[in-house]
């Protein structure tokens, strides 16, 4: 692999020669990985000069978006408009997303008017849709071309295109078909595309969701989707690499929002300590102020609890054990939510196997947890209270737990958000309340 | 799409022909997913009987494991093993995974001996490794090839390989570079395969853990990624769709444990009740028992309770943010890990970020805190003791909730086993013990 320190030598003694050595033959993903470590920004700036520049664009696509955002404002206006242009477009969009608005208007004065209106319908798609991810850039053939004008057509456009193994064959400007490179490869020359070409075509919408749009490729193993418009003309691919991605990260934003941390793109030591504490704080102080009402819920047994102290010495086991079973329901749920194998509709069949696990797994804890106790303290009262109360409680959980990422699902928002935290909050009060109402019942404690 | 009465409609009239249409131009992955949603396992038989030959082994491995081995016991042999000879052979090996022993004898002794030693190298790779997904079909070329040979080559063995678009440049099975497809159409026919290729070919070995390759393809945007043996030699390639599965899987895996569900590969409603309890039950008795713990340590304080016991009504707050905080540290470096942004030598770093993030909150929960019970009970001591055992708490739990994981790594388990129910039951006990001590001596109690 790659020594910064060897670089920076390199770059000290002005040794441009051995430093494009180096770069040969190396990939754009390294480079950028390197190029990213490099913690001074003159310093960055300078390794980034020494690259050839049909290898610069390619590295700079490969950079997170705050380091492309450093690098630019140590660009002269020349070299910055040099990088732009090389980018792929919908690189180029992103490009433009992390740079503040009059860097973004400069560029763009000097790009060339339809590289321009390009990038600049690029930009006009909201965040999470298709449009946002997809390349206008594509093989596009008509339904009279032959084999041979293919091939010709992939070879004259394919240099620039991010993939060419699919081709899409459009008449004005509507998708008839595709046809892969391979099959064209294996095919006559003198063949007509438009008895090659697929005619049940998978594609999305520019406002698709762009996590659908990924998984819908995911599940027809395609390299690339096309994306149409609103008057079903087809406007780019979201391709396999860039699917891949989306995926990944909607993996990790689920992961944070279901431990109650607002998502964030920067990896981990990126984000500052200020950062880190923005993001997870809110959450956090909302919760606390809810364990609260729990809290006041126990303040009306003071009494009971003043007569059997021993009854709380059973709450973090109560507690504890509610929040995991409706996390367990929670996760499954929402994981079955997102992967379209539960939909809003089969609430009441969620409902039926939640309430039948519920069934098996509270008596199974009931009967641990009663034995136990019984065995530990030898009060066989005490035993009754805490199995039935923890019965209860797991039933409780597990309704509560896949009830409310469908009731999310339902009104439109992400059923991530009614994960282990919130979940734990609102199955405690429930559980504290089930738990000294049956003590006060059975030990005729009083309330 | 397709309608289920209608195509039973047709197998009861026995319109064959009509049959035949409606399979006309759907893709295999619908097609799949309409079989899967048959119920009936003699009707789903009677259904696949009707694909042409060329669709059903495509049709066939889009179905899942126990789908396929269902329809596979209601086969004849000559069926069996004529879907099975059509298969690919990673498809081929997943399929007889899912078979019982004699069923697997008797298609593998009929099958030809070369297809027998394919799959069966398959078969024995362990299921995690990158060796259990890749396919052992790829284009391989000769250094002194020249394109036309190359092309040539992509045509005649290109309709059998599930990728065609990256060719491996082979001497003595020793992968010396890589040429894409794109690269070979744009270049001169006879131009030589050597001097197109790039020579700087990301790899992984038979036994590298399947979700890192998955993670090379993703970071280096490739289609196929070229999987080598102990010797050096290539003998396979993971292509992205598999990939996308794989990453998909593990998302799912990872979310599973963290909510202390045993992972399943079945869908939520596939799984009957008995095995979502089971699945769930184990860590739950794990986890209430532990939890006792917290409540033996409670039971030193009884006294404490009883002459204030105000005290108890602070217990869920503090131990529901306790582990709140924990798990999102550790959610964070769960996620850090998996994409290697955090490594286990990385351990001093996280601390000192974790320390400095646990400061801020600490101190923003603590003063929120504090101000809630002393405008709620106007008892400044009170106050005072909640919101120094709160600080503390959240301390410890980033601290727990950042350590465990990193420990995990080291010691070659899955970090995710130390997600949010185990450090929750680990930080209650702390937290209960923090605050009863704290409370003890600022308020004078007995213990």
């Amino acid at each position: 692999m790659f020594n910064k320190d060897q670089i920076f030598q390199l770059l000290e003694s002005r040794d441009g020669e051995a430093l494009r050595a180096l770069w040969q033959g190396r990939g754009a993903v390294d480079i950028a990985a390197l190029l990213d470590s490099v913690e001074d920004g003159a310093r960055q700036a300078a390794v980034f000069r020494t690259l050839p520049k049909d290898l610069a664009a390619d590295v700079f696509s490969y950079l997170p978006g705050p380091t492309q955002a450093t690098l630019a404002r140590s660009f002269a206006d020349g070299e910055l408009q040099q990088i732009f242009d090389a980018l792929h477009l919908d690189d180029a969009a992103d490009f433009l997303e992390e740079l503040p608005a009059n860097l973004v208007t400069r560029i763009l004065r000097s790009a060339s008017p339809q590289r321009r209106m390009a990038v600049n319908a690029l930009l006009r798609y909201p965040a999470d849709s298709a449009g946002s991810v997809m390349t206008p850039e594509f093989v596009s053939l008509r339904p009279g071309d032959t084999v041979r004008q293919a091939l010709d057509t992939i070879r004259r456009t394919g240099i620039h295109k991010e993939t060419v193994y699919t081709c899409y064959v459009l008449e004005h400007r509507q998708l008839l078909g595709v046809v892969s490179a391979k099959d064209l490869l294996t095919a006559a020359e003198d063949a007509a595309v438009a008895d090659l070409m697929v005619t049940d075509v998978v594609s999305v919408g520019t406002l698709t969701d762009r996590e659908e749009a990924a998984r819908l490729l995911a599940k027809y193993d395609l390299l690339a989707l096309p994306v149409l418009d609103g008057e079903e003309r087809m406007v780019g691919i979201v391709t396999v690499d860039d699917a891949m991605d989306v995926l990944t990260e909607a993996a990790a934003e689920d992961l944070s929002i279901m431990a109650a941390v607002t998502p964030d793109e920067k990896p981990y030591f990126a984000a500052s300590a200020w950062e880190h504490a923005r993001h997870r704080v809110v959450w956090l102080l909302i919760l606390m102020l809810s364990a609260a009402i729990t809290g006041s819920i126990i303040t009306r047994y003071e009494d009971a609890i003043s007569a059997v102290p021993l009854l709380v010495a059973f709450l973090p086991m109560l507690m504890d054990t509610g929040g995991n079973c409706g996390s367990q329901s929670a996760t499954l749920v929402i994981r079955g939510l997102a992967l379209e194998e539960i939909r809003p509709r089969d609430a009441l069949r969620v409902i039926r196997k939640e309430l039948a696990v519920a069934a098996i797994v509270s008596a199974v804890l009931a009967a641990a947890n009663g034995l136990r106790i019984y065995l530990q303290y030898h009060d066989s009262a005490i035993a009754l209270v805490i199995s039935l109360s923890l019965a209860a409680t797991v039933v409780l959980a597990k309704l509560v737990g896949c009830m409310l990422p469908i009731a999310a699902k339902q009104l439109h928002m992400d059923p991530a958000i009614m994960a282990s935290p919130l979940i734990t909050t609102i199955v405690d009060a429930g559980a504290v309340l089930i738990y000294f109402q049956a003590a006060a019942a059975l030990l005729r404690l009083p309330v």
